[in-house]
């Protein structure tokens, strides 16, 4: 750490402003599963777990944008390739923390969010074609939005009755559509489209990771506070 | 941290001090957490997540110190859209932890501390005048004063008849009153003013960080403590 | 850490992805295993600690890597000598969770496991001859495996008719049995074979650790599960 | 850190040594505050945390020293002027546990403790003459003093009837007339007396941090420890 | 960390492992502390944090012999006058958890302890005569044995009646008997005999240490675990 950080190094700021709100998010989540009900203690620790392997990927990232002022793809691969599967999973935990869920519903989610961070490095690393990367991990994402708007997840949901989960059901569905299209759109325009600025890149994929790791878990501590004052 | 740090550079000691004391002060709140009963534990959670944010901003700002001689403006400004936002929403928390409070409440404070911190940030890294900036940051810590002292929050903070919520609301009212006019008056003289010693500056900055994040801690650790003791 | 990682650098890539995950699982079953009933706190605890330690290694061994090209083979050893031992312990401490068993048993697994790991060592630093070493190993696993299918193990698993146990116990076998044969069969390859290309191995031996720690981990996670939620 | 310490390097020897016990220290205190009853649990939080400071400052210095061979003072004022009043506030809390106590003694005992270390402090580093600097250091420790002995903190112990309040006020008052001796002393020989060789003064402040900090702890331990046998 | 530790280097190796292990048993006793029954408490408290202040000794000595090629023999003894007297309180707390101890054995087992250690260092430093030294640490060691065969320690431990503390005393007693041999033996060889090779004694005491700090310790878990079971 032997550069300093420009007051005009707005890439390198937002990597700081994701590497330190993730370590607090991290703090914040594990300490406030305390207060949650029993049942929802696995999914505060997917939370505050998730948070903090996004801090170790931040942390580094950070350090070798001031170091040689790029930020190597392959750690957003490894980050999306643990976290991105762990937040699909949650849909299944916040499920099954107040209903019957079957386990297959696990298994597909976690094998759809799979496909889409897999397929979409092996077109980034150049294993596959750029195009068939994209649309394999196009795929998993639709498959996913499949199973949460009118699969067996989104009936479950509906049926379960219990606000706490419809609010955070609800709120995560609408994350994963919107927020996580930036992943194959970032994908698209540099891979495929006509390229982009790749500061402009770095800004919105930390933006997007803030929305879609940061805000996404307050959504669902949210749900799990309303749902622990009720039933306690 | 190959220089060693001169018994003359008081500013280098004011960053040592700021670094440790952040760290003391997570221990601290984070241990004093398990005492104070149930409905405060979100405060407490937030005073030592919050501490913890600006020790690691100032375990980075004290190092980058000894190395290079400079403490970029930057590294404060992510603390900043960090910690003060939480610093705010806290007196949503305290609030919401004895009485009812709106949903409303918490949504304008959280965006009007933001306001003042974005707004300064973008008078200062050149996205906007220095001017407008400036006002613009004004206007956000005018309009949370308006909160406190004459809206929602202010009126839900006299009718609750809370003695402990008294004394954390009225003293972080003033140290927001007081403390926080540290940050536009910083920003006038830096940007607009005829200038400063930056060493002066980073050594205000650092008092009033210690005033504003410490000092103002303990205030609501003395409340909560004393709720504590009159409610268990 | 001077260097980038190359988006192309797979290998590297694997040890990022094993490093994060270990920190990962750690957090995960060490919050978790306060949840589990009592009676298997030592187990989570064996889950956790075994899994730090392997976080440990990665971590170190990636940091290498980046700095070096290369990972030293002797800190595979320094932790596989420590964390194979644990796995074959775990069974031991499983088994004995819920029902009387002997303390030979604990002994025979330990000696075993260490005969595995140090057989192989010795051979592999050259202290005794490749074959002598890779026949000593082979002992030591095929023991191992005799214990868990035909021997005191295997039998007290049968007779504590505790499905949670069943689960686990099955589980794991099945990964000793088969995820276990790719270090006897790496060695072989490395030094008995016409040697193979280091990268391949390192991705191999990196790919089977996540087989052999993490996804074990779970499945003996599940398992106490299970038995939490009937016992309680 | 690239050099090696020597075997005869008995100040390196020492910062290490602090260094360690210290994190030593730290974790005992805070684990153990589990075990004392809650009316503790603020005095074991404060010993703890206290401890932690200075494993901080120990750490950093300890590099320095073995990267540049000199130990700067100002680290150890930064040190000071955050755990002297801690040490000294211990006081109060100690009596508080235990009997009401006014809060007037609080600040008295704080602002005390702070004029010695920032009197010496000003002195030291040339703000002030060395003799004015060690007059006003040496008047807020008799102030503390009195205050021990003749003061309201040496009544309210007197008065309080409780066998483990007595030995711990007995031992931490002997500690602060004896072994805070020699801070002031320290500080007479170096900037008033004929000097001395620095490396003597780092073995004594680092033993007598050693007696004021650790030793002290484990005093006020015992009584805590005392006093939870016998109320519970 | 420069550079690469080679296959070949099994001293390195050694380091490596004690460095690991020793996190490895902080973890495993800490956690299991809070399956202990209370009075054990100060037992595991003072096993995690022994192991811990040797962990954090090895981890700096490991990364000193990969840098340097060389382990300062003054850490060893920074970790000894530390942890050896933690060792041999053990005693002391453990008859304590379960009967009435006069507290003189407590200083007269803290005293043996130091004489042990600060002779040897103080004829390994060149303090005194190398032979005097000896003969001091000498005395140390054989008063700790007769206090434990012979003296109060012994006495206390044969009325006690407990089955889990004469498992745990006598188990420590044999290994201060056996295992701690080796620091007399290695520091002759060392000063007084024909010298060694400085490799084989690094390994030697890793070894012993190994023996010394991590089993020792898990034979006092068993008996903890034992007790636990028995009484509650």
């Amino acid at each position: 750490m032997n550069e300093t950080l420009l007051p005009t190094d707005v890439v390198g700021g937002t990597f700081w402003l994701l590497s330190i709100a993730m370590i607090g998010a991290t703090i914040f989540f594990l300490l406030e599963r305390t207060k949650a009900s029993p049942r929802w203690h696995t999914t505060m620790t997917l939370l505050g777990g998730g948070r903090l392997i996004s801090a170790i990927h931040y942390h580094y990232t950070k350090q070798m944008w001031m170091d040689t002022g790029t930020a190597p793809i392959i750690l957003r691969y490894v980050d999306w390739v643990l976290t991105h599967p762990m937040q699909i999973v949650l849909f299944y935990v916040v499920l099954a923390a107040i209903t019957k869920t079957s386990t297959a519903l696990f298994w597909r989610l976690l094998i759809g969010s799979l496909v889409m961070v897999i397929g979409e490095f092996l077109g980034a690393a150049g294993y596959m074609s750029a195009t068939l990367g994209f649309l394999i991990g196009l795929v998993g994402w639709l498959y996913i939005l499949g199973e949460l708007y009118m699969g067996e997840a989104g009936r479950v949901n509906a049926q379960s009755g219990n606000d706490a989960t419809h609010l955070a059901f609800n709120g995560l569905r609408l994350i994963v559509t919107i927020g996580w299209a930036i992943y194959p759109l970032g994908y698209f325009i540099e891979h495929l489209g006509g390229g982009v600025d790749v500061n402009s890149l770095n800004i919105i994929y930390n933006l997007a990771d803030f929305l879609n790791k940061i805000i996404f878990g307050f959504v669902i501590y949210r749900a799990v506070m309303n749902d622990t004052k009720v039933h306690s």
